[in-house]
């Protein structure tokens, strides 16, 4: 309701609430247990809920509709109130995993650079503020960001590439990762190269005489660019630059150096740092650019545990290379913001489902006959296929995203654990499976971050003008989302080297028979050379019978795809020439890794968590609509390669898929409302839970557009605008010097 | 060049320019005759390069970084200083069109409203301004939008449901056509109705009493929303409401209803109004809410070409209405925004285009092999396939843009001057010809604004990173066109109304045989009976042969999409159902049309302006481009209704594309040049034409970005960062009280 209102709200015409109620009561699945299976498993659900009611209802944290109103300059100071606040939850959440409230101060030991009795902060003790920043990006993606480049970015390129004592100093001692002490961000992009890492030009020179390094920026396009954190609070970055000694060049490592001093946030001479300015979105972060001219580190400051320098005081200075562990440095600092992108693309494509569901029950437009009462959005057959397929990309991508950060934190638990021990042995296995972490998470980040950038898009425009404004949170939404599409990988270059992966594989597999298949079967089931044999040689037609069959298609269409390349770069010897094709690799091998572990999920006795039968159905419906849509969507593939017909797509494809749009769109609010977000999480009135969308709507713009000083709709810049509409005559203007009678004088 | 740069510049590692000069060296297609051939002929092409130049170095209006630093209040501000000086343009246009400078007052005569000599205003008087407003739309869309709402849609409405008297009233002697005296807006929308217009609830109702009308606003849902110049400017609104007289509701009619005083902008009494607030983009227009309380005017203010109140004094009123043109009332305010949307669909694409093919050329990254030179990015195939295609859009699209625009005026001076003479033959012929002047403009604005939000993303996604920056025009370009694909009629509605409208077409001509050669040659000689017969009974393959294959196959599909959708309706009864393809329809349709415009044009003696050869290839090159591209992206339906064979796909479409695109590379430049765009109509400095990427953008970047107040790098919340590094212990902040020590004493 709002005191706006100018008549009885139960009079309305147009009453969105009661409909929305209505598709409540009816509805027939179990919206608990879909939770579950979304959250992955009971306790992951449960602290999702405690973590979200936290911050929903955090006084300094909590989403308001004032944001979309915000300059960047507010949203930026709002921002590192929000970190600060962030920062104490961080020293609670490691405190509640170690259940380490009182007697000593666990934090102070774990300061302690000489205590050895503490145990050091391993991913477990982080395991709840992971989640909780997890939470928090879908709040506020610039938040997450800014804070997420300092632990994420600086803290696990000191993980990655530091000693054990380095990482202890500068995350434990100096304080780096209770989000206190010293504030990181990662000098890595410069304004000349981004993807290209081995080519950056910023320099690292060791000068044995004085036992230090000399960073410099030798070179306008060597500038550091687009570095988060930079332009206003960073008081240390992780520079990737190019190690020189004796005039020799190693190639790009990395490097600490000091930017600002902590307290008083003053440059440290030598440091050029400027503002990068306005962006497409996340205004809340402070990107800046950094250049260096003579600034000096010590020696210690280079991260060295694949790389060493040795002074050899009084011989030439030596350098020490680990190369296997050293080329893994380089992916490490980069793989945890992918895979924590394909968790965001759940949840943030998750919120705007949501939104957009509620106002398709919720707006009427059109009658069906006059006279009739106005048509709800949804009930339109092409609302049903803009709007249904949109809510189900989430459900499909819930389990791949977690499978993926189990997948990656066992893989970097066993990477350090074998770089520690130097166990060889070990290194080789798991730089096989940080392989195929690389494959995935390549992938899955380039194909959700892009699903979900057009689900926005496509969101959007299902709700009209109002989809357009901003307090509907989609125009932010989407600002602040597709940059996901561009860094920490481009996205092109993300599916280029994931599917020239995946061909090298299906080459290796079809041709010689080589095939992991305990480290393969996560992800690359379909290259097992029986089931290659197996897809190659039946002249069955493929069906879409079972309900595995909807995902075996995809492993199929992949087969199909790698054949038709690997024929065609045989023949050409162009690679490149293929790329079109290879980025579709990367995206069917996406979309079958997520249906795969969809199938899996649902139809495990343990691990599914849906015990209800009406509940269980609409979730495979779930799964088959996935499926087919993106079937149809690839319709030209799949008939060019012979994976369908064109009848199979006229006759079963399209058929069953807009025969399933009915049955999801029975249960599409309580589909959306198994999401569990409170309004708070969405922050868009036209998606309320209540479903009042006009008072909800028009509340909230009444809220952040206080009437003019001048008196109500008289704006600061009235008089320009009376001045041009009272402007007179322009003849009178000119003083009348165009008329007959004084240009007949001119010229006399 | 830059002050900042740190090295001498011509030792740069990068060096984007003498890319950019080699490509210029090397071009060989003449750039003036293709950009006579882009704006239409020599006439129309001279007066667009005087218009640009004069815009681009107006001090008021020229286009500049800053703008994308601007808040919402600045940008609204620096918008009506621009709309000011656009109205001593307009004087000026109006002048130049009817050559009268001197001796008398051209201006004061025509808002004379006893003067009877001088003939009253036409859409020729304003020709040049609407080129200036198109013109101007392309360097500051809002800019064109904020007056384009005051003449496009308050003023179309007053031509369009106006009598004679009206318009000359409102237009010319209220000053409106002059932006003078009065500012209009125009309250069509309201808060629960957007497309359904027949269902607005604001109320009109007449009093004969005091011969007034009374305009209400019953409801919240139906607050006039979105309101264009409502929250700050407008003085005046053409406001669309139901009209009651004796408790008869009428329908939805058109009233002209003062809103603010234009001296003082003060509210009139009855009126509320309030600013709509944060959009996605435009943040440059004052959009509003309106309600009215008993607003009263006089009967008079009513718009009543086709619809009239009679007081009768002593009996009842009477209201007479002109059932065929009433209808024909309600479309006419919205054709033009639709038919210059298809314009701008040109320009802004050109724009974007410019931009990133001289980042493409530019840009370099990663070598082939080690030790090379990096290699630019429009050297890679993939990058091709992304850019080139866009390039080619805005070339495909410019012939039809000019054609629809011709086909608009001419159309609506046929009826202008058929209602005035009442002629009833010739209003037959103006209402079929605006039937189609309907299908066409929503199917093509549809599709074309559709495809400029995608090329408008996906070339903003090839400048990478800097692609997301605010200087390079994408993100706030992207903001404020995609509300095009929604406002005036959204897409997904015009797409459905056009494609309904075809299909009936079709189903009269196949059936039927009914087919208006000499109106349906425009845009639908696809269902030409005879044309039809032969598609459907000829077993000989699709060929791509001759270039008017390139556009006839699109025919061809048009009818097998069409005969499928009137089959599978035909059996459901459901027309509905059929959407999806639907949309399919209306997109396919405007594909034709602009390929067969394109081919017209560029194959004409007379209208081509193309005599060079070679030029004229690589014309034919762009246009075969476009057509292949599209096909392969509808590979999907291609193959479903059997237009092309899988084999067709594989052998023909896909190979002459990828074999296309190096030919269209060498002229990328070149074909990007021939738009002629200034620097300061594109206004993204990674897009200038001097090619020097990236001291450009430094530049824009220090430049709007200056150093912070408390000293370079320290943000003014400084205080605020500080305090959260420098925050202590937790114990010590708890004051210790959780040491084992006193805890034990606690219990004691």
């Amino acid at each position: 309701m709002t005191k706006l209102s100018t008549v009885d709200p139960n009079a309305s015409v147009l009453n969105p609430q009661r409909f929305i109620q209505r598709e409540r009561e009816n509805c027939s699945i179990d919206i608990d247990q879909v939770n579950t299976f979304l959250e992955s498993d009971p306790r992951s659900r449960d602290l999702t809920h405690l973590i979200v009611d936290q911050l929903v209802n955090d006084p300094i944290i909590k989403a308001d509709s004032a944001t979309y109103d915000q300059t960047k300059l507010t949203q930026r100071e709002v921002t590192v109130k929000k970190i600060a606040r962030m920062a104490l939850y961080m020293e609670q959440d490691i405190k509640t995993v170690r259940k380490h409230f009182r007697d000593t101060d666990l934090l102070k030991s774990l300061q302690d650079f000489g205590d050895t009795t503490t145990p050091p902060l391993t991913n477990k003790d982080l395991a709840i503020f992971d989640k909780r920043l997890s939470l928090v990006a879908n709040m506020d993606p610039q938040l997450s960001t800014r804070i997420g480049v300092h632990l994420g970015l600086f803290g696990n390129c000191i993980k990655g590439n530091g000693t054990d004592e380095q990482i202890k100093y500068w995350l434990q001692t100096r304080g780096a990762i209770l989000i206190k002490g010293i504030y990181g961000c990662f000098a890595m992009t410069e304004l000349g190269h981004g993807s290209n890492v081995a080519q950056l030009q910023t320099t690292a020179t060791y000068d044995q005489e004085s036992d230090t390094f000399i960073i410099n920026t030798p070179d306008l396009a060597a500038t550091k660019w687009w570095i988060g954190g930079a332009a206003h609070s960073a008081t240390h970055t992780a520079c990737y630059a190019r190690l020189l000694v004796n005039g020799k060049d190693y190639g790009v490592k990395t490097f600490v150096v000091p930017l600002r001093d902590p307290s008083s946030l003053q440059l440290m001479p030598g440091i050029a740092i400027g503002d990068i300015g306005a962006k497409m979105g996340r205004d809340g972060i402070d990107n800046g650019w950094i250049q260096f001219r003579n600034v000096v580190i010590p020696r210690e400051f280079m991260l060295s545990r694949f790389t060493k320098v040795h002074r050899n005081p009084g011989a030439t200075p030596t350098v020490e290379v680990d190369p296997q562990l050293d080329q893994i440095s380089g992916y490490s600092a980069l793989l945890s913001g992918r895979v924590n992108m394909v968790m965001d693309s759940f949840r943030f494509g998750s919120k705007f489902a949501t939104i957009a569901t509620r106002y398709a029950v919720g707006r009427q437009q059109f009658a069906d006959k006059p006279g009739q009462p106005e048509k709800q959005l949804i009930d339109y057959p092409l609302h049903q296929y803009r709007v249904l397929p949109q809510i189900v990309i989430p459900y499909i991508i819930s389990p791949a995203a977690f499978s993926l950060l189990n997948f990656y934190y066992s893989t970097l638990d066993e990477l350090y654990a074998a770089s520690s021990k130097n166990d060889k042995r070990a290194l080789v296995v798991v730089s096989q499976k940080l392989k195929n972490l690389f494959i995935d998470s390549a992938s899955l980040k380039a194909t959700n971050t892009w699903l979900v950038a057009q689900l926005i898009d496509e969101l959007r425009q299902t709700c009209g003008g109002h989809g357009y404004s901003g307090y509907n949170a989609f125009g932010k939404g989407y600002n602040d989302w597709v940059v996901q599409c561009t860094w920490e990988g481009d996205n092109n270059i993300l599916s280029l080297t994931s599917a020239k992966s995946i061909l090298k594989k299906f080459v290796d597999s079809a041709t010689k028979g080589k095939y992991n298949k305990e480290l393969d079967k996560r992800s690359f089931r379909y290259l097992d050379p029986q089931f290659i044999r197996k897809v190659f040689t039946s002249s069955s037609e493929n069906k879409l019978d079972d309900l595995y069959d909807y995902t075996n298609i995809w492993a199929v269409a992949l087969l199909k795809l790698l054949r038709h390349i690997a024929k065609q770069v045989d023949s050409t010897k162009d690679l490149d020439g293929a790329s079109k094709l290879l980025v579709l690799v990367s995206k069917f091998h996406a979309l079958y890794v997520m249906l795969n572990t969809y199938y899996e999920k649902l139809n495990s006795p343990t691990d599914s968590y849906v015990t209800c039968p009406k509940t269980k159905e609409q979730l495979w419906n779930v799964y088959k609509l996935f499926s087919l849509y993106f079937i149809d969507k690839h319709a030209g593939e799949f008939q060019q390669f012979k994976i369908l017909s064109p009848d199979q797509i006229s006759q079963v494809v399209q058929p069953r898929l807009l025969k399933l749009l009915p049955e999801i769109r029975k249960e599409c609010i309580s589909l959306t409302d198994s999401f569990k977000w409170p309004d708070g999480m969405l922050n868009a009135p036209i998606g309320y839970y209540d479903g009042d969308i006009y008072h909800n709507y028009f509340n909230e713009v009444v809220k952040n557009n206080p009437v003019e000083k001048d008196g109500a709709g008289i704006p600061p810049y009235h008089e320009l605008l009376a001045n041009m509409l009272t402007r007179g005559d322009e003849f009178a203007r000119l003083g009348g010097a165009n008329n007959a009678e004084i240009l007949s004088k001119l010229t006399k």
